[in-house]
């Protein structure tokens, strides 16, 4: 019982590429292009139309892009003018409305909610329930755990939005806050339930509400972790990552030549 | 490639208005009645059954109402008994429990979870990731970030539920918890994460954990603001506001007309 | 308009039992086994296969076992592998991931998350938006409500990852956070928006961030009690309990005997 193609609906202005699979009860609107070996499972709407299609008769949908290799599971929405690189990997009911760019290889985890003009790095690895706000912006390697919010409107309602930028290889740890206009810097975490707003130097440890620098990442002995430093945790961590099997220092050697 | 009208599955009991439209895979239920000009998308419930209904063989399906000029997106579930007035816009993937009542031009965001029995106001925003308990009120105009909870069990579990309420105009930032019984003033804003119960004069800033009053709202030199006074917010931000080209003053004053 | 059998795949593989009822759009795959007496409602995935379905020819997706007289809400997903005990009760959109083990009379609330390889004991009652991390255990009775994680990592990004526990009748209140590894007693409750590790003894109030211990739970002259004693809350809760009608000590006795 493998793919049916059972109840598809894709536009015929839609480009598929070789080797895609489509799940049973899934939507794809005009003007998406699909890379080749994707696989998108059921009940998914890739290309949903922006809101203006409902009342504009001329309405044209921009062009989504899925790149290739990628795996997009059930009940996952993506909106149209989006562009998301190759290998992405989607959980279950994600959302990401229009123009989001991401880069290769991230991962969207279950029930994210990615609210369009936002632009993220390749390699970030989103769990379940993130919510990223518009405007915001994200670096390479950042991982985001769940019920996070990338919030954007210091004096709400209003409409001055800053999205918050993080860092390069930056862990945002659970139920933490990142206020508007935060700019998190590079191999840093925040740590769970923290409220974070500012500017905050590489290899920053940011903990609290408001949050506040504890020291270096990489000088911290942490919870659990028997006096033995963690950070950056690269050199600890290689699964999917480029580095996997050859090391983070002989990986980055490679990327300088 | 707009609506068509695929797989769709209306029951004969349902009364649906002129110029509506209705999304591919979508169910609407018995006795459900749909204003003119709506718009529901795909794969939605609408007039969801009660617990009952799968066991009474007797079951009758309450009235569902959705207002004119509504728009409900994909994958949205409004269960039956609940009354959603005119201007009703959802993100994906909300749920609306039995017996919600909603004033006009409510919006809920994706993945907002409201448990029946609530009474809200006119023009409620709901971002996503709401969670709005059993019991609940809101005057008009509220605002509710994401990841919010109001509850409504102080000694869980039990079966002495009270929830919140919240008056016009106040802002529930992102994360916050109102604790059961909590009452909000209007115009008032309880800070991100913070843990709130009691009871709040208007124009209230309320913070912490447990959220304490740091003073007027009005007065507040708010973070990023420099300087400038944003509250009452409908002197600077209009947009979808009934007062969005008049001004808030010309407004009131033709309210008390 | 009951159940109409439109547009449901059934896996010839399936093992389904007496008196089932298959809500429309619902897939089933290989090797689920379905008890008596079960609803599955529409929009659902069961036996959802695991990562390598996609990539390898000759997989066989594990034995599921959904138990009698359980109530699957629409939109829910429960993956491969899972062995979910009767009278299980789902919220809509709920995610079950693979190798979950759950015993009888499970509620599991809309949007709750469960990421697998989990082990849950009888009657633990599930808010939404709950989000359990692999490798967490719990005992009976055990209430958790919105927003709350049970996380595995503590030193993220590794692959040292510690669940954690969680004693029978305890109670973890909205939006707290259980970190990796921390093992809470019997008849205990951890209170909103506390991030709790180490170990704590049975009856204990826990609350904060980090999380101390208040006192014992029983001793509590809690928030709104007016003086009364809740907990042990068996002896003023029963609803759906097996001591409802009975009493609380009546069916301590019967369980000893």
């Amino acid at each position: 019982m493998k793919f049916n193609k059972e109840n598809i609906r894709i536009s015929p202005n839609a480009q598929i590429g070789k080797n895609v699979k489509i799940g049973d009860h899934t939507i794809i609107y005009d003007n998406v292009i699909i890379g080749d070996n994707v696989i998108i499972a059921n009940h998914c709407v890739i290309g949903e139309p922006l809101h203006s299609y409902y009342w504009d008769e001329k309405y044209e949908n921009p062009v989504t892009y899925i790149g290739n290799n990628s795996l997009i599971r059930s009940h996952t929405i993506i909106y149209a003018g989006s562009k998301l690189a190759a290998h992405l990997n989607t959980g279950h009911r994600v959302t990401v409305r229009e123009y989001t760019i991401a880069g290769e290889h991230c991962s969207f985890g279950s029930y994210t909610d990615i609210q369009g003009y936002v632009k993220l790095g390749n390699y970030n690895r989103f769990h379940s329930f993130v919510n990223i706000g518009q405007n915001s912006e994200t670096g390479d390697f950042v991982f985001v755990y769940p019920f996070v919010v990338f919030t954007n409107d210091s004096t709400p309602p209003s409409e001055d939005l800053k999205g918050p930028y993080v860092g390069n290889y930056t862990q945002i740890l659970t139920g933490a806050i990142l206020l508007p206009g935060v700019r998190i810097g590079n191999h840093s975490m925040v740590a769970a339930n923290s409220v974070a707003g500012g500017t905050f130097e590489d290899d920053s440890l940011i903990q609290g509400n408001p949050a506040k620098v504890l020291g270096k990442l990489s000088k911290m002995p942490l919870f659990n972790s028997k006096g033995k430093r963690h950070y950056p945790w690269p050199y600890h961590f290689d699964r999917g990552m480029p580095w996997q099997g050859i090391g983070y220092d002989e990986w980055l050697k490679n990327q300088e030549e």
